[in-house]
Protein backbone atom coordinates (compact mmCIF):
# COMPACT_ATOMS: atom_id res chain seq x y z
CA UNK A 1 0.00 0.00 0.00
CA UNK A 2 2.47 2.22 0.40
CA UNK A 3 4.25 1.77 -2.44
CA UNK A 4 1.00 2.13 -4.68
CA UNK A 5 1.48 5.29 -2.97
CA UNK A 6 4.60 6.24 -3.47
CA UNK A 7 4.74 5.33 -6.95
CA UNK A 8 1.19 7.33 -8.06
CA UNK A 9 2.60 10.16 -5.86
CA UNK A 10 4.76 10.50 -9.36
CA UNK A 11 1.67 10.72 -11.79
CA UNK A 12 0.05 13.83 -12.71
CA UNK A 13 -2.84 14.53 -15.30
CA UNK A 14 -3.48 17.53 -17.07
CA UNK A 15 -6.96 18.34 -18.25
CA UNK A 16 -7.16 20.49 -20.76
CA UNK A 17 -11.00 22.36 -20.80
CA UNK A 18 -11.58 24.43 -24.27
CA UNK A 19 -14.34 23.96 -26.60
CA UNK A 20 -11.95 25.22 -29.29
CA UNK A 21 -9.43 22.36 -28.71
CA UNK A 22 -11.99 19.90 -27.57
CA UNK A 23 -13.39 20.47 -31.17
CA UNK A 24 -10.24 20.55 -32.66
CA UNK A 25 -10.06 23.91 -33.88
CA UNK A 26 -7.58 24.68 -31.83
CA UNK A 27 -4.24 23.63 -30.34
CA UNK A 28 -3.57 22.79 -27.00
CA UNK A 29 -0.80 25.16 -26.42
CA UNK A 30 -1.52 25.52 -22.48
CA UNK A 31 -1.73 21.51 -21.99
CA UNK A 32 1.77 21.43 -23.74
CA UNK A 33 3.54 23.87 -21.40
CA UNK A 34 2.20 22.53 -18.77
CA UNK A 35 3.00 18.80 -19.50
CA UNK A 36 6.30 19.36 -20.61
CA UNK A 37 6.89 21.31 -17.21
CA UNK A 38 6.02 18.37 -14.91
CA UNK A 39 7.77 16.22 -17.10
CA UNK A 40 11.03 18.12 -16.15
CA UNK A 41 9.38 18.26 -12.56
CA UNK A 42 10.06 14.20 -12.71
CA UNK A 43 5.89 13.54 -13.29
CA UNK A 44 4.55 10.39 -15.27
CA UNK A 45 2.00 12.96 -16.97
CA UNK A 46 -1.48 11.82 -18.71
CA UNK A 47 -3.53 14.22 -20.55
CA UNK A 48 -7.02 14.38 -21.86
CA UNK A 49 -8.99 17.28 -23.22
CA UNK A 50 -12.37 18.29 -22.79
CA UNK A 51 -15.65 20.91 -23.83
CA UNK A 52 -16.17 23.28 -21.04
CA UNK A 53 -19.39 21.15 -19.80
CA UNK A 54 -19.82 21.10 -16.04
CA UNK A 55 -20.37 17.13 -16.09
CA UNK A 56 -18.04 16.00 -18.87
CA UNK A 57 -15.26 17.73 -16.15
CA UNK A 58 -16.45 16.91 -13.38
CA UNK A 59 -16.31 13.17 -14.44
CA UNK A 60 -13.08 13.68 -15.45
CA UNK A 61 -11.50 15.05 -12.36
CA UNK A 62 -13.32 12.16 -10.61
CA UNK A 63 -11.69 9.49 -12.75
CA UNK A 64 -8.07 11.32 -13.11
CA UNK A 65 -7.73 11.41 -9.14
CA UNK A 66 -8.39 7.82 -8.75
CA UNK A 67 -4.89 6.95 -10.06
CA UNK A 68 -2.94 10.15 -9.68
CA UNK A 69 -1.14 12.16 -7.23
CA UNK A 70 -1.82 16.01 -9.13
CA UNK A 71 -4.35 17.33 -11.97
CA UNK A 72 -3.63 20.39 -13.05
CA UNK A 73 -6.79 21.96 -15.32
CA UNK A 74 -5.85 24.50 -18.08
CA UNK A 75 -8.72 26.79 -19.00
CA UNK A 76 -12.01 27.92 -18.20
CA UNK A 77 -11.51 30.10 -15.23
CA UNK A 78 -12.66 33.46 -16.67
CA UNK A 79 -15.40 35.33 -16.49
CA UNK A 80 -17.69 34.31 -18.98
CA UNK A 81 -20.90 31.85 -18.22
CA UNK A 82 -19.07 29.53 -20.75
CA UNK A 83 -16.22 29.03 -18.18
CA UNK A 84 -16.99 26.33 -15.59
CA UNK A 85 -13.71 24.95 -14.96
CA UNK A 86 -14.06 26.63 -10.95
CA UNK A 87 -17.47 25.23 -10.44
CA UNK A 88 -16.59 21.81 -11.65
CA UNK A 89 -14.09 21.97 -9.61
CA UNK A 90 -15.67 22.86 -6.37
CA UNK A 91 -18.43 20.55 -6.89
CA UNK A 92 -15.79 17.51 -6.75
CA UNK A 93 -13.58 18.80 -4.17
CA UNK A 94 -13.76 17.33 -0.29
CA UNK A 95 -11.91 20.43 0.79
CA UNK A 96 -10.47 23.60 -0.64
CA UNK A 97 -6.68 25.00 0.03
CA UNK A 98 -7.35 28.16 -1.40
CA UNK A 99 -4.16 29.77 -0.79
CA UNK A 100 -2.80 28.43 -3.84
CA UNK A 101 -5.24 30.19 -5.84
CA UNK A 102 -4.39 33.37 -3.46
CA UNK A 103 -0.79 32.46 -4.38
CA UNK A 104 -1.04 32.26 -8.14
CA UNK A 105 -3.27 34.87 -8.31
CA UNK A 106 -0.87 37.49 -6.13
CA UNK A 107 2.15 36.12 -7.70
CA UNK A 108 0.18 36.81 -11.39
CA UNK A 109 -0.61 40.07 -10.55
CA UNK A 110 2.98 41.29 -10.45
CA UNK A 111 2.92 40.69 -13.97
CA UNK A 112 -0.53 41.64 -15.17
CA UNK A 113 -3.15 42.89 -13.10
CA UNK A 114 -5.49 40.27 -15.17
CA UNK A 115 -4.70 37.49 -13.30
CA UNK A 116 -6.57 38.88 -10.47
CA UNK A 117 -9.95 37.52 -12.37
CA UNK A 118 -8.99 34.43 -13.06
CA UNK A 119 -11.42 32.28 -10.63
CA UNK A 120 -9.18 29.39 -10.38
CA UNK A 121 -9.81 26.76 -7.38
CA UNK A 122 -7.81 24.20 -5.70
CA UNK A 123 -8.26 21.51 -3.61
CA UNK A 124 -8.54 17.78 -2.45
CA UNK A 125 -10.18 14.74 -3.69
CA UNK A 126 -9.31 11.43 -2.83
CA UNK A 127 -6.18 12.62 -1.27
CA UNK A 128 -5.16 14.03 -5.02
CA UNK A 129 -4.54 17.18 -5.02
CA UNK A 130 -5.98 19.33 -7.97
CA UNK A 131 -5.10 23.30 -9.62
CA UNK A 132 -7.24 25.10 -11.75
CA UNK A 133 -5.17 26.67 -13.92
CA UNK A 134 -5.81 29.76 -16.43
CA UNK A 135 -6.06 29.19 -20.11
CA UNK A 136 -3.64 31.23 -21.60
CA UNK A 137 -0.27 29.39 -22.43
CA UNK A 138 1.89 32.10 -20.49
CA UNK A 139 -0.09 32.40 -17.45
CA UNK A 140 -0.65 28.48 -17.09
CA UNK A 141 2.88 28.48 -16.79
CA UNK A 142 3.71 31.48 -14.70
CA UNK A 143 0.95 30.13 -12.52
CA UNK A 144 2.46 26.75 -11.83
CA UNK A 145 5.58 28.25 -11.29
CA UNK A 146 4.02 30.35 -8.54
CA UNK A 147 3.16 26.83 -6.44
CA UNK A 148 5.85 24.36 -7.61
CA UNK A 149 7.68 25.36 -4.59
CA UNK A 150 4.69 24.00 -2.37
CA UNK A 151 3.59 21.08 -5.10
CA UNK A 152 5.91 18.77 -3.58
CA UNK A 153 5.51 19.30 -0.02
CA UNK A 154 1.68 19.22 -0.79
CA UNK A 155 2.06 15.89 -2.13
CA UNK A 156 3.76 13.82 0.31
CA UNK A 157 1.94 15.36 3.21
CA UNK A 158 -1.07 13.62 0.71
CA UNK A 159 0.81 10.61 0.40
CA UNK A 160 0.58 10.29 4.48
CA UNK A 161 0.94 8.35 6.85
CA UNK A 162 -1.76 10.23 8.03
CA UNK A 163 -0.68 10.37 11.45
CA UNK A 164 -1.02 14.37 11.10
CA UNK A 165 0.80 15.74 14.36
CA UNK A 166 4.30 14.11 13.33
CA UNK A 167 2.97 16.59 10.02
CA UNK A 168 2.00 19.40 11.10
CA UNK A 169 4.79 20.87 14.15
CA UNK A 170 7.95 19.63 11.96
CA UNK A 171 10.67 22.40 12.49
CA UNK A 172 11.44 21.31 8.30
CA UNK A 173 7.98 23.43 7.76
CA UNK A 174 8.66 26.46 9.58
CA UNK A 175 12.50 26.50 8.63
CA UNK A 176 12.96 30.89 9.89
CA UNK B 1 -28.32 42.66 -29.63
CA UNK B 2 -24.94 43.28 -29.67
CA UNK B 3 -25.35 46.77 -29.92
CA UNK B 4 -27.34 46.62 -26.84
CA UNK B 5 -24.70 44.47 -24.47
CA UNK B 6 -22.51 47.75 -26.32
CA UNK B 7 -24.91 50.23 -24.76
CA UNK B 8 -25.37 48.79 -21.66
CA UNK B 9 -22.00 47.91 -21.18
CA UNK B 10 -21.14 51.75 -19.90
CA UNK B 11 -24.25 51.68 -17.58
CA UNK B 12 -23.00 51.63 -14.04
CA UNK B 13 -25.15 51.34 -10.93
CA UNK B 14 -24.37 52.00 -7.50
CA UNK B 15 -26.38 50.93 -4.26
CA UNK B 16 -25.55 52.22 -0.83
CA UNK B 17 -26.39 50.19 1.25
CA UNK B 18 -26.60 51.88 5.04
CA UNK B 19 -29.41 52.30 7.91
CA UNK B 20 -28.41 55.96 8.60
CA UNK B 21 -28.28 57.01 4.54
CA UNK B 22 -31.67 55.08 4.49
CA UNK B 23 -33.05 56.84 7.06
CA UNK B 24 -32.09 60.20 6.28
CA UNK B 25 -29.53 60.81 9.23
CA UNK B 26 -26.17 60.36 7.20
CA UNK B 27 -25.01 61.83 4.21
CA UNK B 28 -23.90 59.50 1.22
CA UNK B 29 -20.13 60.57 1.14
CA UNK B 30 -19.97 56.73 0.05
CA UNK B 31 -21.84 56.77 -2.65
CA UNK B 32 -21.31 60.25 -4.20
CA UNK B 33 -17.82 59.58 -4.17
CA UNK B 34 -17.71 56.28 -6.48
CA UNK B 35 -20.52 57.97 -8.48
CA UNK B 36 -18.15 60.94 -9.20
CA UNK B 37 -15.98 58.35 -9.74
CA UNK B 38 -17.49 56.45 -12.32
CA UNK B 39 -18.45 59.56 -14.41
CA UNK B 40 -14.48 60.22 -14.45
CA UNK B 41 -13.94 57.00 -16.08
CA UNK B 42 -17.37 56.98 -19.15
CA UNK B 43 -19.95 55.54 -17.08
CA UNK B 44 -23.48 56.32 -17.09
CA UNK B 45 -24.47 56.15 -13.34
CA UNK B 46 -27.44 55.00 -11.74
CA UNK B 47 -27.95 55.28 -8.02
CA UNK B 48 -29.84 54.28 -5.07
CA UNK B 49 -29.93 53.92 -1.39
CA UNK B 50 -31.42 51.10 1.01
CA UNK B 51 -31.11 49.88 4.51
CA UNK B 52 -28.74 46.86 5.72
CA UNK B 53 -31.42 44.56 5.27
CA UNK B 54 -30.67 41.47 3.09
CA UNK B 55 -34.01 41.23 1.19
CA UNK B 56 -34.39 44.80 0.22
CA UNK B 57 -30.12 44.46 -1.08
CA UNK B 58 -30.92 40.92 -3.09
CA UNK B 59 -33.54 42.97 -4.65
CA UNK B 60 -31.90 45.85 -5.80
CA UNK B 61 -29.47 43.60 -7.08
CA UNK B 62 -30.86 41.27 -9.30
CA UNK B 63 -33.07 44.56 -10.72
CA UNK B 64 -30.16 46.26 -11.27
CA UNK B 65 -27.95 43.43 -12.83
CA UNK B 66 -30.64 43.24 -15.68
CA UNK B 67 -29.86 46.55 -17.55
CA UNK B 68 -26.47 47.54 -16.11
CA UNK B 69 -22.85 46.28 -16.96
CA UNK B 70 -21.85 46.81 -13.48
CA UNK B 71 -22.86 47.67 -9.92
CA UNK B 72 -20.16 48.66 -7.21
CA UNK B 73 -22.32 48.62 -3.24
CA UNK B 74 -20.75 50.70 -0.73
CA UNK B 75 -21.49 49.61 2.94
CA UNK B 76 -22.23 46.76 4.77
CA UNK B 77 -19.12 44.47 4.63
CA UNK B 78 -18.12 45.25 8.04
CA UNK B 79 -17.99 42.50 11.03
CA UNK B 80 -21.18 43.19 13.07
CA UNK B 81 -24.71 41.44 12.66
CA UNK B 82 -26.00 44.68 10.80
CA UNK B 83 -23.16 44.14 8.07
CA UNK B 84 -25.18 41.65 5.58
CA UNK B 85 -23.53 42.88 2.33
CA UNK B 86 -21.98 40.17 1.63
CA UNK B 87 -24.32 37.60 2.37
CA UNK B 88 -26.80 39.46 0.23
CA UNK B 89 -24.68 39.57 -2.80
CA UNK B 90 -23.21 35.67 -2.70
CA UNK B 91 -27.14 34.78 -2.10
CA UNK B 92 -27.53 36.36 -5.91
CA UNK B 93 -24.03 36.10 -7.73
CA UNK B 94 -23.81 33.07 -10.25
CA UNK B 95 -20.22 32.73 -9.95
CA UNK B 96 -17.59 34.82 -7.64
CA UNK B 97 -14.13 36.45 -9.02
CA UNK B 98 -12.75 36.45 -5.42
CA UNK B 99 -9.70 38.17 -7.17
CA UNK B 100 -11.15 41.31 -6.75
CA UNK B 101 -11.93 41.05 -3.58
CA UNK B 102 -8.39 39.67 -2.11
CA UNK B 103 -7.11 42.91 -4.72
CA UNK B 104 -8.36 45.16 -2.58
CA UNK B 105 -8.40 44.09 0.40
CA UNK B 106 -4.30 43.84 0.09
CA UNK B 107 -3.70 47.38 -1.70
CA UNK B 108 -6.22 48.51 0.89
CA UNK B 109 -3.86 46.79 3.68
CA UNK B 110 -1.16 48.91 2.84
CA UNK B 111 -2.95 52.21 3.99
CA UNK B 112 -4.63 50.35 7.29
CA UNK B 113 -4.55 47.11 8.61
CA UNK B 114 -8.50 47.12 8.70
CA UNK B 115 -8.81 47.11 5.48
CA UNK B 116 -8.59 42.77 5.54
CA UNK B 117 -11.93 42.95 7.93
CA UNK B 118 -13.97 43.85 4.88
CA UNK B 119 -15.76 41.10 4.14
CA UNK B 120 -16.12 41.96 0.06
CA UNK B 121 -17.63 39.59 -2.16
CA UNK B 122 -17.07 40.00 -5.87
CA UNK B 123 -18.98 38.25 -8.69
CA UNK B 124 -21.10 37.69 -11.74
CA UNK B 125 -25.08 37.59 -12.06
CA UNK B 126 -26.19 38.11 -15.74
CA UNK B 127 -23.41 39.26 -17.42
CA UNK B 128 -23.37 42.33 -14.87
CA UNK B 129 -20.31 42.24 -12.63
CA UNK B 130 -21.31 43.62 -9.09
CA UNK B 131 -18.35 44.45 -6.26
CA UNK B 132 -18.65 45.13 -2.77
CA UNK B 133 -16.71 48.40 -1.50
CA UNK B 134 -16.49 49.40 2.15
CA UNK B 135 -18.97 52.25 3.21
CA UNK B 136 -16.42 54.21 4.67
CA UNK B 137 -15.81 56.88 1.90
CA UNK B 138 -11.51 56.74 1.41
CA UNK B 139 -11.82 52.89 1.72
CA UNK B 140 -14.77 53.11 -0.92
CA UNK B 141 -12.45 55.10 -3.40
CA UNK B 142 -9.12 53.50 -2.54
CA UNK B 143 -10.61 49.98 -3.08
CA UNK B 144 -12.60 51.04 -6.53
CA UNK B 145 -8.87 52.55 -7.63
CA UNK B 146 -7.44 48.81 -6.86
CA UNK B 147 -9.58 47.58 -9.51
CA UNK B 148 -10.05 49.85 -11.86
CA UNK B 149 -7.11 48.15 -14.16
CA UNK B 150 -8.94 45.34 -14.08
CA UNK B 151 -12.99 46.64 -14.40
CA UNK B 152 -13.16 47.79 -18.15
CA UNK B 153 -11.38 44.20 -19.56
CA UNK B 154 -14.14 42.15 -17.38
CA UNK B 155 -16.86 44.02 -19.37
CA UNK B 156 -15.14 43.84 -22.10
CA UNK B 157 -15.02 39.76 -21.50
CA UNK B 158 -18.76 39.80 -19.87
CA UNK B 159 -20.41 41.97 -22.71
CA UNK B 160 -19.39 38.61 -25.24
CA UNK B 161 -18.89 36.98 -27.73
CA UNK B 162 -18.79 34.23 -25.69
CA UNK B 163 -16.15 32.35 -27.88
CA UNK B 164 -14.13 32.07 -24.80
CA UNK B 165 -11.10 30.16 -26.25
CA UNK B 166 -10.45 33.66 -27.90
CA UNK B 167 -10.55 35.92 -25.39
CA UNK B 168 -9.18 33.19 -22.53
CA UNK B 169 -5.69 32.66 -25.05
CA UNK B 170 -4.99 35.81 -26.22
CA UNK B 171 -1.19 37.20 -26.29
CA UNK B 172 -2.81 40.67 -24.93
CA UNK B 173 -3.60 38.97 -21.87
CA UNK B 174 -0.50 38.32 -20.97
CA UNK B 175 2.21 41.13 -21.95
CA UNK B 176 4.62 39.67 -20.47
CA UNK C 1 -25.45 44.53 29.63
CA UNK C 2 -22.73 47.27 28.02
CA UNK C 3 -20.41 46.02 31.48
CA UNK C 4 -20.90 42.44 30.39
CA UNK C 5 -20.05 42.74 27.14
CA UNK C 6 -17.03 45.17 27.89
CA UNK C 7 -15.69 42.26 30.41
CA UNK C 8 -16.16 39.25 28.01
CA UNK C 9 -14.15 41.31 25.46
CA UNK C 10 -11.34 40.44 27.38
CA UNK C 11 -11.75 37.10 27.43
CA UNK C 12 -10.19 34.53 24.92
CA UNK C 13 -10.39 30.71 24.30
CA UNK C 14 -7.50 28.76 22.79
CA UNK C 15 -8.71 25.39 21.30
CA UNK C 16 -5.90 22.99 20.20
CA UNK C 17 -6.65 20.57 17.86
CA UNK C 18 -4.93 17.65 17.86
CA UNK C 19 -4.61 13.85 18.23
CA UNK C 20 -1.59 13.53 19.66
CA UNK C 21 -1.82 16.38 22.26
CA UNK C 22 -4.96 14.82 22.98
CA UNK C 23 -4.16 11.21 23.52
CA UNK C 24 -1.64 12.84 25.69
CA UNK C 25 1.43 11.60 23.22
CA UNK C 26 2.62 15.29 22.32
CA UNK C 27 3.03 18.64 24.58
CA UNK C 28 0.91 21.45 23.66
CA UNK C 29 3.51 24.18 22.96
CA UNK C 30 1.35 25.40 20.00
CA UNK C 31 -1.62 26.05 22.57
CA UNK C 32 0.85 27.24 25.25
CA UNK C 33 2.85 29.72 22.62
CA UNK C 34 -0.66 31.16 21.43
CA UNK C 35 -2.05 31.44 25.35
CA UNK C 36 0.71 33.21 26.51
CA UNK C 37 1.48 35.69 23.75
CA UNK C 38 -2.65 36.04 24.48
CA UNK C 39 -2.21 37.30 28.18
CA UNK C 40 0.71 39.86 27.32
CA UNK C 41 -2.13 41.19 25.08
CA UNK C 42 -4.01 41.50 27.90
CA UNK C 43 -6.18 38.71 27.50
CA UNK C 44 -8.15 36.48 30.09
CA UNK C 45 -7.53 32.98 28.65
CA UNK C 46 -9.24 29.77 28.65
CA UNK C 47 -7.92 26.68 27.27
CA UNK C 48 -9.18 23.55 26.12
CA UNK C 49 -7.79 20.55 23.97
CA UNK C 50 -9.62 17.85 21.42
CA UNK C 51 -8.41 15.14 18.87
CA UNK C 52 -9.10 16.17 15.38
CA UNK C 53 -12.75 15.27 15.24
CA UNK C 54 -15.31 17.72 13.65
CA UNK C 55 -18.16 16.66 16.41
CA UNK C 56 -15.98 17.59 19.20
CA UNK C 57 -14.63 20.96 17.08
CA UNK C 58 -17.63 21.87 16.81
CA UNK C 59 -18.87 21.48 19.84
CA UNK C 60 -16.01 23.23 22.01
CA UNK C 61 -16.42 26.49 19.07
CA UNK C 62 -20.25 26.85 20.24
CA UNK C 63 -19.76 26.51 24.06
CA UNK C 64 -16.76 28.76 24.11
CA UNK C 65 -18.29 31.21 21.35
CA UNK C 66 -21.03 32.03 23.97
CA UNK C 67 -18.74 33.46 26.90
CA UNK C 68 -15.63 34.60 24.76
CA UNK C 69 -14.75 37.41 22.43
CA UNK C 70 -12.54 35.55 20.78
CA UNK C 71 -11.16 31.96 20.30
CA UNK C 72 -7.81 31.09 18.30
CA UNK C 73 -7.71 27.56 17.50
CA UNK C 74 -4.36 25.86 16.60
CA UNK C 75 -3.89 22.78 14.65
CA UNK C 76 -5.64 21.22 12.11
CA UNK C 77 -5.16 23.24 9.08
CA UNK C 78 -3.07 21.39 6.91
CA UNK C 79 -3.96 19.17 3.71
CA UNK C 80 -4.80 15.54 4.90
CA UNK C 81 -8.01 13.57 5.88
CA UNK C 82 -7.49 14.07 9.24
CA UNK C 83 -7.09 17.96 9.30
CA UNK C 84 -10.88 19.06 9.65
CA UNK C 85 -10.60 22.25 11.55
CA UNK C 86 -11.27 24.45 8.65
CA UNK C 87 -14.48 22.15 7.77
CA UNK C 88 -15.57 22.18 11.58
CA UNK C 89 -14.78 26.04 11.54
CA UNK C 90 -17.21 26.87 8.42
CA UNK C 91 -19.91 24.75 9.74
CA UNK C 92 -20.58 26.35 12.83
CA UNK C 93 -19.40 30.33 11.74
CA UNK C 94 -22.39 32.86 10.95
CA UNK C 95 -20.48 34.33 8.20
CA UNK C 96 -16.46 34.65 7.07
CA UNK C 97 -13.97 37.42 7.51
CA UNK C 98 -11.93 35.98 4.63
CA UNK C 99 -9.13 38.84 4.74
CA UNK C 100 -7.52 37.40 8.12
CA UNK C 101 -6.88 34.24 6.32
CA UNK C 102 -5.32 35.57 3.67
CA UNK C 103 -3.40 38.09 5.60
CA UNK C 104 -1.74 34.77 7.69
CA UNK C 105 -1.17 33.35 4.62
CA UNK C 106 0.49 36.14 2.61
CA UNK C 107 2.51 37.38 5.76
CA UNK C 108 3.68 33.84 6.50
CA UNK C 109 4.56 33.09 2.86
CA UNK C 110 7.30 35.81 3.43
CA UNK C 111 9.20 33.26 6.11
CA UNK C 112 8.24 29.74 4.22
CA UNK C 113 5.83 29.21 1.15
CA UNK C 114 4.48 26.66 3.19
CA UNK C 115 2.32 29.20 4.64
CA UNK C 116 0.16 29.20 1.56
CA UNK C 117 -0.91 25.42 2.32
CA UNK C 118 -3.04 26.16 5.86
CA UNK C 119 -6.53 26.10 4.98
CA UNK C 120 -7.21 28.50 7.71
CA UNK C 121 -10.68 30.11 7.93
CA UNK C 122 -11.82 33.11 10.37
CA UNK C 123 -14.93 34.12 10.45
CA UNK C 124 -17.83 35.27 13.58
CA UNK C 125 -20.06 33.29 15.43
CA UNK C 126 -22.58 35.17 18.24
CA UNK C 127 -20.34 38.18 18.24
CA UNK C 128 -17.15 35.67 18.98
CA UNK C 129 -14.48 35.90 16.64
CA UNK C 130 -13.01 32.47 15.88
CA UNK C 131 -9.94 32.62 13.47
CA UNK C 132 -7.98 28.96 12.72
CA UNK C 133 -3.88 29.04 13.74
CA UNK C 134 -1.72 26.31 12.12
CA UNK C 135 -0.47 23.67 14.09
CA UNK C 136 3.40 24.65 14.40
CA UNK C 137 4.03 26.33 17.37
CA UNK C 138 6.11 28.88 14.72
CA UNK C 139 3.70 29.23 12.59
CA UNK C 140 0.46 29.62 15.20
CA UNK C 141 2.48 32.25 16.57
CA UNK C 142 3.68 34.00 13.16
CA UNK C 143 0.16 34.19 12.37
CA UNK C 144 -0.98 35.49 15.12
CA UNK C 145 1.66 38.51 14.63
CA UNK C 146 -0.03 39.19 11.06
CA UNK C 147 -3.60 39.84 12.93
CA UNK C 148 -2.55 41.47 16.18
CA UNK C 149 -2.86 44.90 14.62
CA UNK C 150 -6.38 44.05 13.61
CA UNK C 151 -7.83 42.23 16.72
CA UNK C 152 -8.57 44.56 18.71
CA UNK C 153 -10.45 46.42 16.71
CA UNK C 154 -12.66 43.81 15.40
CA UNK C 155 -13.42 42.77 18.83
CA UNK C 156 -14.39 46.32 19.34
CA UNK C 157 -17.01 46.39 16.28
CA UNK C 158 -18.37 43.53 17.75
CA UNK C 159 -18.70 44.28 21.51
CA UNK C 160 -21.18 47.10 19.89
CA UNK C 161 -23.08 48.95 19.81
CA UNK C 162 -24.27 48.02 16.27
CA UNK C 163 -25.31 51.58 14.74
CA UNK C 164 -22.54 50.45 12.06
CA UNK C 165 -22.72 53.60 10.24
CA UNK C 166 -21.32 55.08 13.05
CA UNK C 167 -18.40 52.06 12.78
CA UNK C 168 -18.31 51.95 9.19
CA UNK C 169 -17.28 55.37 8.01
CA UNK C 170 -15.20 56.88 11.04
CA UNK C 171 -12.19 59.07 9.73
CA UNK C 172 -9.87 56.69 12.31
CA UNK C 173 -10.36 53.84 10.32
CA UNK C 174 -8.91 55.49 7.57
CA UNK C 175 -5.64 57.26 8.63
CA UNK C 176 -4.64 58.18 5.17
Amino acid sequence: MAADVTSSDRHAFVLTISDGVAAGARQDAGGDGVAQRLGELGFIVDRAVVADERAEIEGRLVAAAADHALILTTGGTGLTPRDVTPQATKAVLEYEVPGLSELMRSEGGKSTPHAYLSRSVAGVLTRCLIVNLPGSPRAALESLAAIEPLVRHALDTLAGPFDHDSMAHPDSEQPH
